[in-house]
């Protein structure tokens, strides 16, 4: 199958059936999220992949009451820096130095681009490093389609519930969004055969 | 290749040839971009496509000082709903109701949904817009370097003034980033065989 067959594959599945997904699947689906480009490389942000069943139940029942939480066979929750610190900036330009065998100082150009988001407000941080973590995350959305793994993108649970729960706030991560793996339960999922609903070419896009 | 391949094979590309991408391969990536996944569904952003040689010299100019934006083949300006209006809402359920040939009252409990968002202020909005946008951009990314195009996913542009250029504000838009599409200039771009910088496994993932 191509992308676009695959695309139009996959759907926001909302009943799973529990199966889980074989290792080597997570595997190539958690490196594919790795790889994902962001904004300077610092990927500020962390995936809580939650496999054990008894938490899920609890972020089901204090955060999030959709079945996919517990039918699913993993769930990746990212979670983005609340703040972007100097001590960040510094392990990451530590981390390009020593990949590329180059001496830290010089990189001393391209470490003062981030002072601006440094001196920034956590406010203004958030609303950054969430975007940093959706690139990864539509990545994600994609890698798990090509491992022919359902997978459920989800917002609308308590943030303020998941964060308490898996201790974001102690590692100055809150989270941002979740991404359900399992497989599509085709007896219960009413949507399993709905037709996508997508904007048409003209509406979504101008060209220029 | 398969797509680990892929990902790493691509990288922020900083210098383009000029090289055109043939239109069967912009379409498929815009073809993917429009399948992207959104919260809800809906979808709250339009991309700009520019190709245009005079306006990419005009946003060089006057917005982003970077030489792909004048190199690459086509650049996408991802732009965000700047805020969601209830008509907005009105226009997706009239486009869900009439592909799958289902009345729009049914939608009802659905529509709903959006009351918050809707009732919600411009900046919350556009908070939630930009990071729908984002998934659509980490798919593009994807689809691009399937095609074997080189990408650039950019931000550090003046927002303020990419938006006056291409009228965005008069249709409640606003830019958030822009996907520079075209082939790597193996000559200039000083970047093309540097050592790809990622965290490792552990540092961005944590498994429970």
């Amino acid at each position: 199958m191509t992308l676009i067959d695959k695309l139009n594959w996959r759907y926001a599945t909302k009943r799973m059936n529990g199966t889980k997904v074989p290792q080597e699947k997570i595997d190539r689906i958690l490196e594919a999220i790795r790889l994902s480009p962001t904004s300077f490389g610092l990927q500020p942000f962390k995936v809580i992949v939650v496999e054990d069943q008894a938490l899920r139940e609890r972020i089901y029942n204090e955060a999030c009451q959709q079945p996919q939480i517990k039918e699913a066979s993993h769930i990746l929750v990212f979670a983005a820096s609340k703040n972007v610190s100097a001590a960040q900036v510094n392990d990451y330009m530590e981390l390009i130095a020593t990949t590329r065998d180059i001496p830290v100082e010089t990189l001393s150009g391209f470490r003062a681009a981030f002072d601006g988001i440094v001196a920034g407000s956590a406010d203004q941080n958030f609303v950054w490093t969430a975007r940093q973590a959706y690139i990864a995350f539509g990545v994600g959305i994609v890698a798990a389609m090509n491992e022919d793994v359902d997978a459920t993108p989800m917002e609308g649970f308590s943030t303020e519930a998941l964060d308490k729960i898996l201790g974001l706030a102690e590692q100055n991560l809150g989270s941002t969004t979740i991404l359900s793996l399992g497989y599509r339960d085709e007896k219960t999922d009413t949507l399993v055969h709905a037709a996508k609903v997508r904007k048409s070419k003209s509406a979504l896009f101008q060209f220029i």
